[in-house]
């Protein structure tokens, strides 16, 4: 049994509460989890999911049992193909979404000419609409592809709490489970692996 | 010997011009080669592609020949896959483009505030730019995409003068010819091959 972490599980606040009052805990409740599973489950982090966890955490105080419990590989880019559909809807969703972008920023040049003294307050708003319009729901960062292409190298099962993924996720057939839930799916594992010899 | 034929050979101003003064007179001159190498060379287009031509073209002046020497075919998206790594560079690229139309889009805000007469000048300049900063250089529309997946399918040549068609087609590995050379290429092909029997 094999499952790809993304970050949403140690640094949204909303989820990481499952599991601990900032990212150190977090990761160090997982990775009790993880002692307890060692070698009947494995864990694996990409490059670039790795980085950004290890930028918000205490390096030291969870080194070396991160290390030994999650698996850190990337992707086989140059192996792996994408059914062609899928690039299909994301470079029309992606279209859309840039006709959009351009709409949310005339809106803003309107209304700063109407409204000079607000300027600021307009550009925190344009920054919120545009990425709205752009970047939410959607795979947009390289390190969130690694993560579906390496769930779909590996058959393995990618735990997110991110629309983006999940929906690329289900379009392409890989497993998942939601980061909300993932602390039910370790107890569940322990309570049934534990002392079992697989 | 098969080519996939793009938008840019008859409507493109600069490129046209080798094939005639309008999109209709273009279309004409193409067919004409087209029927000296019919039966030796065929010509695709993907349905997205002959919806823009035909836009363009007086239909009545090139039916039914443009139905018999240019075949209409969609890329069977289903089966067809594409290297993880083209679409691992294509989110990165957009990614960096995205953040690019939001620094266009602040821009544009901080100078209509200073030039409120302005602003219809200021709104067509943000169009300009986003366009360049989001769309140029890149497969932004499913029509472009198309192509591609038609050439790779039939392992055909890709004609097209679009940077954003060339650059992924040289990427995976596809033929293509420059649809400013391609009235010489057609030249060409109708020397050596009229009267054949291949």
């Amino acid at each position: 049994m094999k499952f790809v972490l993304d970050t949403s599980i140690f640094v949204n606040p909303e989820v990481r509460k499952n599991f601990g009052d900032n990212p150190t805990e977090a990761v160090k409740t997982f990775l009790s989890y993880a002692e307890k599973l060692f070698g009947k489950v494995e864990f694996y982090m990409p490059p670039g999911i790795y980085r950004e966890v290890m930028h918000f955490v205490e390096g030291e105080e969870i080194r070396p049992a991160i290390e030994l419990y999650i698996i850190k590989k990337p992707p086989n880019v140059h192996e792996l193909k994408i059914p062609a559909f899928v690039v299909y809807e994301l470079i029309e969703d992606i279209r859309r979404r840039i006709d959009k972008g351009l709409r949310v920023a005339e809106k803003a040049v309107r209304e700063s000419v109407l409204d000079t003294d607000n300027v600021d307050n307009i550009i925190q708003k344009l920054r919120r609409n545009y990425r709205r319009a752009l970047r939410e729901g959607i795979v947009d960062s390289k390190e969130d592809f690694e993560l579906i292409l390496l769930a779909m190298e590996l058959d393995a099962t990618i735990v997110s709490a991110d629309v983006g993924i999940l929906t690329w996720a289900q379009k392409m057939g890989i497993k998942w489970v939601d980061s909300s839930v993932f602390r039910e799916v370790l107890e569940g594992l322990v309570e049934k692996l534990e002392g079992k010899n697989l």
